[in-house]
């Protein structure tokens, strides 16, 4: 189908630059969406790019660029998706924006909020959306987990939000991974693991951003002093209290803990489901004791949340909605993710900031 | 039965020291533990007394003391259940153990370690047995996740603990409870529930002393200075991180999360399971991601321990036992009981301290 209509636009026409393992879900994900298509893969070779072309079952028209110059230019894709280690970020993506291609940009999206507002402004002056990738967002019960704790009935006045994102890298990874240069992913572990908490902590307060942060003492670093693992105390203004804690050395666990006035929610999956097509989370609300306190009535209830899709689809499905609307509908790009990426990365500057001083207290920018 | 026979010693003879409203819970614990009899019942009036034992069906010989020295003046008791405010703990604590009783005592034991020394040097020099009241340590789930958390192929080396406990106090409690008075129990927050996190965190731990605590900024107090809310960041030598977060006004939370190297623990009923006979937890371990991260092998798994007895029964039972040792079989007290009392409150203490210097960090005691 070459023409649009208006009732099914044309797919967007995706460019992946790099492969990164991650790139390969992203890639079947675009592949299960119907509203992309992989149209081209860009690499430091072309034999890089052929192989991964061929490993991920791409379409066999797919364009295959021996360097990421040659992708940004190719003139028949809509967006890139950039999985690029973070250092790359600035250059890569403010370069796709000025050639008009809308960004899907890998997190952690850039080394600072300085950085990162270089890259937004390049979406914006060149009319590009720009979301980041972080993929639990898009998961449907992510909706319905923000549905719940949105109504003060069910949670109250959220008060309390724990969270902690974790896995235990092996030896390879801890030598040789992107994520433990300082060259490329300087923030390491915060930067990797711990954007996940730092997204589901403003999550959970609608976005609202924390007043101070400060960082727990004694955070892990390697040899060349790229975080291991660490974590953070963030305040906000009315009381409202979090701590997350991110960790490439301790094993998997993705936990989101919220403690509202009247109720609250536990899911420990929240950035990859334990399984594809469904998810769990739990919810407590309005509990009580039973007699002589030795039971809780009621109890907490569990919900399961399906998806035939799964959320890597979803975020690109979503994205790619949002550029159809662009491109073929002239709308202005959607400023809603890109802020809420921004939030992230200024919420994540404070606690570098506050690792970098002993832990002390680091207000945080708006 | 009125003489001790080895292979079944005679029930302990309990006075109760007060009607508070856990004494009723307690008093049922006494008279399902097979080891336990409650004997007397001492309270401010006869009246009180009487109508406590009415109502929690007592048995009819149990004798009614209208004043706490006419309890513990008792000469045909082997121990006081002491249920008072905190403030008073050390008063009638000591003058328990001065006239040989043993002593089953409320928490959070004291107002301070210091306090509680002088009740733990009463205990000693009169050679009686000490234990607080804390219900969940004697639940047999306890005992099995303490087994698993300390099996380093299943969870590995602790790094970091979250716990929470929090209930919503209604209005009436906000206003009359002896919990947010500061002549009775000044802790608060911190010594009801509070007293509970520690104590959790230091169980995750196997009872190592943290090197130093530093409390969450913008604890909430009433207007007498009681806290309501708080929290702290406990740290250890060797990198180990625990947070909690104790309230009366949010929703009932129960929360222990334990991560380790290897696996994690979730238990989110710690305190008071959500049924009185079968308790679960989770646990993950040697969690890895499913082909290309779209989910997780294995999942983590759920475990669920029965009892027949509750844990508070259990609790008396376990004191029992060790106080028909010493009085049948001439043991010395068993001492770790009262030590992990002491560790708890050395841990509040620093927390108390650092709640009272803006957050500081403050070493804890040894």
């Amino acid at each position: 189908m070459s023409s649009a209509m208006p009732e099914e636009p044309r797919p967007v026409r995706f460019g992946i630059m790099g492969c990164a393992t991650i790139a390969r879900k992203v890639a079947r994900a675009m592949l299960l969406a119907p509203a992309a298509n992989v149209a081209a893969v860009g690499s430091r070779s072309e034999e890089k790019a052929r192989a991964f072309a061929a490993d991920n079952g791409l379409p066999a028209g797919v364009r295959l660029h021996g360097s990421y110059e040659g992708l940004v230019d190719d003139p028949d894709l809509d967006a890139v998706y950039i999985p690029l280690p973070t250092s790359l970020h600035v250059k890569w993506a403010a370069a796709a924006a000025a050639r008009g291609k809308h960004v899907l940009l890998e997190k952690p999206t850039a080394l600072c909020a300085a950085d990162l507002d270089a890259i937004l402004a390049a979406c914006e002056s060149n009319r590009v959306q720009f979301m980041d990738s972080t993929m639990w967002m898009h998961h449907p019960r992510t909706a319905k987990m923000r549905e719940l704790v949105a109504n003060k009935g069910t949670i109250g006045d959220v008060r309390v939000i724990n969270t902690v994102f974790s896995f235990q890298a092996d030896e390879d990874f801890l030598h040789n991974d992107i994520r433990v240069k300082p060259d490329l992913d300087a923030l390491g572990a915060l930067g990797d693991v711990g954007w996940y908490c730092i997204r589901a902590i403003l999550w959970a307060v609608d976005y609202e951003l924390p007043k101070s942060v400060a960082a727990f003492r004694n955070p892990v670093k390697n040899q060349a002093g790229v975080l291991l693992a660490c974590g953070a105390t963030l305040y906000w203004a009315d009381g409202k209290i979090a701590t997350f804690h991110c960790s490439f050395l301790t094993n998997l666990t993705m936990d989101i803990t919220v403690v509202g006035t009247n109720g609250n929610l536990h899911v420990t999956d929240f950035v990859i489901p334990y399984e594809e097509k469904s998810a769990p989370f739990s919810v407590a609300s309005k509990s009580s004791f039973a007699e002589l306190h030795t039971g809780w009535d009621p109890h907490p209830s569990k919900h399961v949340v399906t998806t035939d899709l799964p959320q890597e689809a979803l975020m690109v499905q979503e994205f790619s909605r949002l550029v159809q609307s662009v491109r073929d509908a002239g709308s202005k790009p959607e400023r809603n993710w890109p802020a809420i990426t921004r939030k992230t990365q200024i919420v994540m500057d404070a606690v570098k900031t506050s690792i970098d001083s002993e832990s002390e207290p680091v207000n945080v920018a708006s």
